[in-house]
């Protein structure tokens, strides 16, 4: 297989291999994270909503016996590459990339639910600050195509009762998240905060829903970046290691 | 001042003396940190709901420059301790301690707002488990005589908008209260997970809350209580040296 001009591979250390481009959005901590966190048994088929490149569903065949994964992904050059990476390892019986908006989840899976749905979306609220929310970055980073709302309410309707959603977003959309979760009836039941330093704020909060559970979430213990800076701590090292 | 018998009095190190039973339910850390946590200006008046023994007033009264501290209490005996409190520490003129139920603060206070109301609740849901329901420790920390919602409401009827909302409660409740304080118009603007050891599940959550403010959440720096075994952090060491 040929590189397309400015790509190039990433080593997963999994065994698999990802097609990224620098110039583009490229996939981060907060991906990796996301699919650590989340749990998908063996035989589970799996959605993967703004997936990018595809580095949520080719790190969950990697970790997990799930069955099958499908990743969403709105951005044609995004779905080359995706579509690609499957191709260079081998995953085409195993993850299917599918070009399409979070919005029409609903005509594109029409009928079909699955066991787990994870999503790694757009961070910032709508394109304030930014000169073209039509770049590459900006739809990745900003709610342009798709907003929490969206992602939450998309999530849910394909999910079956006590099938379990995973997301990792800004903490600073925490009460929003919370609420949007339980109003779509993806109930929090578990949640880690992950902090760059032992004395920072968080960056990051990863959350597992439960359709139609009930209220008691676990939060778990911290999950902390760096020991010192450049550092990683044994916590982020052993996911890494996955 | 006499104490009755199996009193003691307990030096809060601010000048303040607290008059305890062992027999009955003491105060504790979460008191302590939810006092450290809320913010309160000069001048601005504040309602403790739930105040038991007192001691967020009088820990408030101690390190800010609030005018006057009110504290709620149900049961007659920690009323009766409060007040003696306050009397022993000449602090009639800004701590008053009101006997009456959470549920019936709108008969109380009719009319009257503060700037901000306080609350260390039980954290208990109902009364599963106890064999006696109505003993004092129970009361304090099963939702026997006050539901988590019922403290959110009341609180939010007692706040004009901007007000500020404050309570310590278990993480494990997080959803719900998050949920309520949305419901109820006291959008969740700061909040600390407060973790046992740092490689623990926390057991206590501070948060804040805006009478009718925006939707945008500060999560402070994890507040870690022991660095070893019987050993506290700094942080804490600060806080019960304020």
């Amino acid at each position: 297989m040929e590189l397309l001009e400015g790509e190039r591979l990433d080593d997963l250390q999994n065994g698999y291999w990802m097609i990224q481009d620098r110039k583009d959005f490229c996939y981060g901590i907060d991906a990796v994270l996301l699919a650590s966190f989340a749990r998908v048994k063996q035989g589970e088929r799996v959605l993967d909503l703004c997936t990018g490149t595809g580095i949520v569903p080719v790190l969950l065949k990697a970790k997990t016996k799930g069955k099958h994964f499908t990743g969403l992904e709105i951005q044609e050059k995004s779905v080359d590459m995706a579509r690609r990476t499957v191709e260079y390892n081998h995953l085409e019986n195993d993850i299917t990339i599918v070009q399409g908006d979070v919005r029409g989840v609903d005509d594109i899976f029409s009928g079909t639910f699955f066991d787990v749905v994870t999503c790694n979306p757009p961070y910032m609220i709508s394109s304030h600050g930014l000169s073209n929310p039509y770049l590459p970055r900006a739809i990745a980073r900003h709610e342009i195509l798709c907003t929490l709302e969206d992602v939450v309410r998309e999530s849910a309707k394909r999910l079956p009762p006590r099938g379990r959603f995973y997301m990792v977003h800004r903490p600073f959309r925490l009460a929003e998240i919370i609420n949007l979760m339980m109003r779509y009836k993806l109930e929090p039941k578990r949640m880690q905060l992950v902090y760059p330093f032992v004395n920072k704020e968080p960056n990051l909060v990863l959350i597992e829903g439960v359709k139609g559970g009930n209220s008691r979430i676990t939060v778990e213990k911290p999950l902390i970046v760096y020991e010192k800076p450049g550092i990683y701590t044994a916590d982020i090292r052993r996911i890494y290691g996955e």
